[in-house]
């Protein structure tokens, strides 16, 4: 279809006032690094309130390379929409003509299967010397498109239209497109400061994770196992899931701890029906330690209110209370079927359900507490040996990855 | 349409093990306390998995009872889905009786649309001594159906049918019934513990009110004005948007806290560009002094990463440094647009979308900080005399609403 360029639209970015250049370079960064891990590169560059993907050439893109531009865009947060476009020469009669051309070839489609095809022309015009305004780019980029199609088969729906013809009329050059991809919005990665999420092989936390890299912040991974009371599975199907997240952002960190030894200590030494809410404090510690090592200033977590025994208000609470720092929780408000729905969208559900046994359950009683408060826990803790040097430890001892 | 009861579905509740029967049982009360603020009054049930509404004598709802309640249950939050329904004998005989009656009238209605409608019958045994299966009574009920509609222009369709007959057959009695309107989900508000919520009247705040609610805690509101520098208008317009929020729980209160001498001081004492962080602090100071108070064990905010300067990261960070308790963010993964959609759908959207001077920019600067650090904006604090007193003397004159 002899697009030769790609344009970019963003929304939210276009709010941030003086911050909005380094919101918009940090897009341009990131479209071109994901480019380049996905195994292709092309120059990416800010053209006032857009951004352009063109060859270095201007040659055409083929089918397959759209595709596969289309597809990391569309895991490029800060990206409201695209569209694959062909730059021509500002020119009215330019436009007409590759309107001519392009409009048989187009509506071909839609008239085998519909007998009345509804369209539209939008046209903007950034060049306030082109010698048309918008409406009448419109009006004469449809005349045009009736011209060499079937009019009696046309109807005008400027509201929602089967074929929308778009057209920008720039300084240097105009532009002609068809259809518009929804990109996945929010902010660039990289536009915020860093989190360090607490990441398992479920459903809820990859799916925090991209709540929270969408609000521009990069996200690194430290993950729980109990070796060798968790199998080799545990830690491969979280590597997967991290890898996968890592395609939304320029490559986060995946940090693998193995908490058994604070798991024993909390076995041996305190309330069974306690131990869920002791094993999420020492992983919060944990998480903590390595996210100030690496300046990041917040945490991250998949806890939904309610969903299970350590989700209640009051253990969310006493479990929050063993850190000082910031702790996101994107999912806070959302029911399991919101959750799984976005985890289906962005690839991750078909991933994390697969039945492996996790790091929580290990030593798990069978009744676990649905209320505690933050003096109890406290003295639970108190009766374990050593208790903030096996959490440095296991932090220290970190698998990074 | 000869309605005598309704029911109700749950999907979550149901997974609660051990404590299903205390959120069945907040969901009755919740649903029953909702009909009353409505102003009507009908007894509600637990049957067997299911919710259960009819009059005291058994007798047709009519169609505007219906509509009140159809209103009610939409923001009742734990209910899944409802429907209307026709309680009859569980015998084959009256069942078949019933849908034949009904079918003439219900497919008349979409032969004036469409020359063919899709159908299908869907049909649950709860009482295992009833002599068919859910698949025989399904066979039955289609055969009863057809045999009285013109069949040529009847398809069943399993997956997606313009026309659904819902039948269950219980101990007592069978329920046939038509559509299914979605409810809320969630969990019922009071099935966990209760938040304070920092309530303004932008849009956001209602938004993360609700989510809170739909995880089934209860939310209480404090709201701040800086009388005499913003209007009556201000808290009139919090107060609306309040009332409407108790729509969806049985009342939160609603806390109108005078920052103003707090502000003075801040204007007077520390840096201008910090004074939002500044307020944003004393804000949750305030509300944790009253969350305290009144038992609530988690404060409630509207914050979203990266949508103004005070919410990047390490704004949120510094704000968050100011209270130990636990603070509940939504929205803070979410686009400004995602919000604004919820917002559109449970109705604060309009209330919200009113301009009114708020008591975050009194005395606002001109340049705002996107960073700071928690030592330098303590530090900041120590410079304001009374800090703590002047909190408290606000906290303790807030007017109870």
């Amino acid at each position: 279809m002899m697009f030769n360029s790609i344009l970019c639209r963003y929304h939210e970015i276009a709010t941030k006032g003086n911050n909005r250049i380094m919101f918009e370079r940090c897009l341009v960064d990131n479209i071109h690094c994901l480019f380049k891990k996905a195994g292709f590169d092309y120059p990416v560059r800010r053209v006032r309130g857009r951004i352009w993907i063109e060859k270095k050439d201007g040659a055409l893109f083929d089918a397959e390379e759209l595709m596969n531009i289309s597809e990391v865009l569309q895991r490029t947060f800060g990206i409201e929409s695209f569209s694959p476009a062909i730059k021509l020469e500002p020119s009215m009669d330019v436009l007409e003509a590759k309107v001519k051309e392009l409009a048989p070839v187009v509506f071909e489609e839609f008239f085998q299967k519909y007998s009345n095809v509804t369209f539209r022309v939008r046209a903007r015009r950034s060049n306030k010397q082109f010698p048309l305004c918008s409406k009448d780019i419109e009006i004469r980029l449809a005349d045009a498109l009736t011209s060499v199609v079937d009019e009696d088969r046309l109807t005008v729906n400027l509201d929602e239209a089967m074929v929308t013809f778009g057209c920008e009329v720039r300084d240097e050059f105009a532009l002609l497109f068809l259809n518009e991809t929804k990109g996945p919005g929010g902010l660039p990665v990289g536009s915020n400061e860093g989190a360090v999420a607490l990441f398992s092989g479920g459903i809820d936390s990859p799916v925090a994770c991209y709540m929270t890299m969408k609000r521009g912040c990069p996200v690194d991974f430290v993950a729980f196992h109990s070796n060798p009371y968790t199998p080799q599975e545990t830690t491969d199907k979280i590597k997967r899931i991290a890898d996968h997240m890592n395609l939304f952002q320029r490559g986060g960190k995946l940090f693998l701890c193995n908490l058994v030894e604070f798991q024993k200590r909390v076995r041996d030494y305190c309330t069974p029906k306690y131990r869920t809410i002791l094993y999420r404090r020492g992983m919060l510690r944990i998480a903590e330690k390595i996210a100030n090592k690496y300046h990041r200033i917040a945490l991250l977590t998949g806890d939904s209110v309610g969903q299970v025994a350590s989700q209640t208000l009051q253990n969310m609470r006493t479990i929050d209370a063993a850190t000082p720092m910031l702790v996101l929780r994107p999912l806070v408000g959302m029911d399991k079927m919101e959750t799984i729905r976005i985890a289906e969208k962005i690839g991750t559900f078909a991933l994390s359900n697969v039945q492996v046994p996790d790091s929580c359950t290990v030593f798990s009683p069978s009744q676990a507490a649905t209320t505690s408060d933050i003096a109890t826990i406290e003295a639970e803790e108190a009766l374990i040996p050593d208790y903030e040097a096996i959490l440095t430890e296991i932090a220290e001892s970190a698998e990074k990855i």
